[in-house]
């Protein structure tokens, strides 16, 4: 029992029943997104120390396939003519074999010398002859070894990096639902590989005015009529039934806009070849709703045909009413 | 309290309550199966993007092991064919050491040349020599690097993709059980591997005539006698009892046909070399089950011998009444 | 409710609510023992298709290490002499460089070639010339790349394997535990690297004679005075206290005996380099205990040592009474 | 019932609800820290094998980038050195191509033959001839690819080793909280790469007499405001409200201290790009607390930025009152 400070532990529960995502209440510029359309976060990070920020293995494997080529190529062409610069300090002719009729012939067999000792390909047609020469081509060789296994380990990382290729409708609606109305946005699994266990959250965070005139966001959890399936092999229509009970009540899209809302959605599932845990962000703000639409069916299964057949297509389909 | 529309929430809680695997409820065509044996999704899917219909590495990870090497051959004369081509067209005189006394010598070295470069084996007896055959050279030996990071990648994916390699037997039976009669299936571990913390779930979904008429796929959770174990080092056979709790209670076989029933089974347990989550999915169709069947026992533990006998051919063998 | 068959549920709602961890209750041999000491399950399997019992990955992953090398020692040096064979097949004459002078020499050489070929390392010295020698050269160098690309995948899966390296004492005991009794064990973490969030499960598995005079094997759980712990960074030693709710109430070493009594322990626990769930599994026969021991203790916190001194050699060390 | 030992089942029952993280009651010097600052504990281990103790694997996956690329250098010298005194043993006439005028180009050439075979660049210009030198070539160049796998393990080990890159504060402060008092500290993701649903749990761990005049460590789990969120894009201010229900209430700094207070912190995060589950440990001493301070924000969401602002240099800085 607590009879000295029975208004302090009153203060203290109102403020551990509060629903907080991570965001805080403090950002409470109407420009200022939570999550951004592809699920990334709105923040721009800044002071960390240099190697913190560089964090390269983890941005060469979530960087892009044309862009990590890009880099893989350059850095190749690079260390090539760095240590083709090396061999011209020590001397070509400490590579036996080189043609070295002139500055251009030499300075090419250098370059194609190194690159063949950094693939370890060594056809021995140009080779090192004399102390420099060979500790050099030793060192090179095996950079060249590390610099593949390197490679090895991003190209795994890259792949194995467990990613849920979902996707979403372009837009939510709020449409008829029963015979009240929903909250609805519809997903799909772009990957013929299976998704099972999914669940999703949402929540919605708005601005609220305080009594004392402060603005801070809030965020509330909404129901969804089913927010776990087992197997998820067509498409998913996640619905928040929008009854009395639910914060959306009685807000329609103008509303929303006023407050700021946006709809912060998770969704957790098992990738089924390699059995990890994947996780797919997206938000969508009250201006990217849709009122009164109606998503149209995706897959048909037509009597007779044995299976059923999706249309990945169909996905952003809205039928305005 | 919701006064004004008690109705409303009635529906979205009965909807909420309905049973759903994430089949959906409009898959009702008696021919389509839900799950194949093999525990893949019977569903077909059209319009995605190339790429993401593509998915190499995941078609490469799941691929059986001679398609596999079938394939790495392929690529490995075709690049070779290609490279060669490259050469051909630069001058096979560029090839230090290549036999240019016929057309055919020509394009052998340079395929061969090709192959000793993409291996990085470089043997040397034929190099390349100027500006252009170095340059591809330089480049086949880069990409021969890649690939075979890739390969490693690939195999290191095929290898430590989670297999759960549980044999099911061929046809689940309606036997007695205790004083009434269950439903039972059985299952066995292929692997010497260790499977721990299993558990089973067991859906049934049949086809419902609403009361305005429409056919709606339902889904009914079975309980089972046990439904999680700690160890599973012989054979296991789980069991459905029907009691009048049951929705299969005084439906027979002929009845379950008629209603296109399909038993949904998903099993999930831990595999103890990688202490991987690994999951198995099976169906029984109605048409599958053998009703007054018996399994035959699976192992023996005669006295003396000191260990458990465990005779994985038997799995399928029932006894018929 | 059940008007009909009550007699029906019972029984099924008896057999749900039997403890039971996967072994069944028909293993009743006082001779055979459920788990090994190594933790390993006590079943011989019969039956399985030759690809299942191979399991080569996860054969060369457990096996150990003085055996992994030993078999690739001995792959190397077959490869090489199948090679070496077909080498001579083709006639050594087409391997440019190699000294024909003697049948010994011409197969060393074609032996070496192929060393040379396999690891990629090529020379050249000893280099291919004609169609055959070529193509069975280009085709060994692909299977030297795809081989080491999966030595790569094995050493990795040899490392990354999740173990928890926790040593048992050799003996549980019965010892006095607060004012009772309590059946007690010991472990340490073998490694330096830390486990967090251990958690043990103990089961006591009898053979209990039937009413109907036919013997089964049941299981009942030990309730610990400690089934969970966040850190491991010293010794445990994991107790279950006598009380008269316990199954061993009453029950001394010979009693034990007698009734086959088996002790299985499961460990579960996080490894906190890789972060991932590892198991450990042990049990103890009634045969393996000591009544009345103790255990010495294995660290001692000098005063103004500033740190704790942990001494791994004492984990078996018990002092009979 | 218990009617003839209810003594006896309290002292267990007792015993059972003692909270205890796995350090157990008897590290009782005040100069003995059970964690360090950086997450370890502080726990000296002796009496294990060699083996266990040498843990290579382990060791080269955690040990700092410049000690792991100093161990290669070092050990690629060391077998070239080997290697090189093997070859001078057999002779290093048997290396074709190799410069045998002195002995310091013999053993250099002998020196770089070995590292040419090592990395299977092999150019070729020296190459072995007999079978001796062919056969240790032949070894060593097996040598080279197994020791590449072994590297590339290492390499993704080290990479796809799941950290979780917490910052904390120096300080933990007891600073006004509403209207009572709490004990803080903030954290900050120090990477780019996103943390999802954060746990934090927060002991002290305090000296505490008996009633025999024995000190016994006791622990005692401290409630927290919010002990989980589900993002973590800025920073966050873990607070412990200091109610009257705190083991901390009435205690201030120097009392604290006198009972040798540690507060022993424990994260468990999910990292974003692998989905990996990573913990964090620090633990704060009484000494290290700063009574009366405040933290400083760290972030700002100027209007009309569109994003939020974090700047990770701010974490320390505390506000002295």
């Amino acid at each position: 029992m607590n009879l000295l400070h029975p208004k302090k532990d009153k203060l203290v529960e109102a403020e551990e029943k509060r629903k907080d995502l991570g965001f805080g209440t403090q950002i409470t510029d109407p420009d200022t997104r939570l999550l951004n359309r592809d699920g990334s976060f709105n923040v721009k990070r800044e002071g960390g120390t240099f190697w913190s920020r560089l964090n390269i293995f983890n941005r060469l494997v979530v960087c892009s396939w044309s862009r990590f080529f890009q880099l893989i190529v350059s850095f190749y062409l690079l260390l090539n003519l760095i240590f083709a610069g090396i061999y011209e300090l020590i001397g070509v002719e400490n590579l036996q074999g080189a043609d070295l009729s002139s500055v251009k012939s030499r300075f090419m067999d250098a370059f194609f010398f190194s690159s063949q000792t950094l693939t370890t390909v060594g056809y021995g047609r140009i080779a090192p002859i004399g102390f420099w020469a060979s500790s050099v081509a030793a060192i090179e060789s095996l950079m060249g070894l590390l610099i593949f296994a390197l490679a090895t380990s991003l190209l795994y990382g890259r792949f194995s990096k467990p990613t849920a290729h979902i996707l979403y409708s372009e837009q939510a609606i709020i449409a008829p639902y029963l015979d009240i109305t929903g909250f609805m946005f519809r997903i799909v699994n772009e990957r013929a590989n299976q998704l099972i266990d999914i669940q999703v959250e949402v929540a919605m965070s708005i601005l609220e005015q305080q009594p004392n005139g402060k603005t801070l966001r809030r965020y509330y959890t909404l129901d969804l009529e089913r927010s776990k399936v087992n197997f998820f092999p067509t498409n998913w229509t996640i619905v928040h039934p929008i009854t009395q009970a639910s914060p959306m009540f009685g807000l329609g899209k103008e509303e929303l806009v006023k407050l700021d809302a946006e709809f912060l959605i998770l969704i957790r599932a098992t990738e089924d070849t390699f059995n990890q845990t994947v996780h797919s962000r997206i938000s969508y703000h009250a201006r990217e709703i849709v009122a009164g639409a109606k998503f149209l069916p995706m897959f048909s299964d037509k009597v007779g045909s044995g299976f059923v057949n999706l249309d990945l297509s169909k996905l952003p389909r809205l039928r305005l009413k």
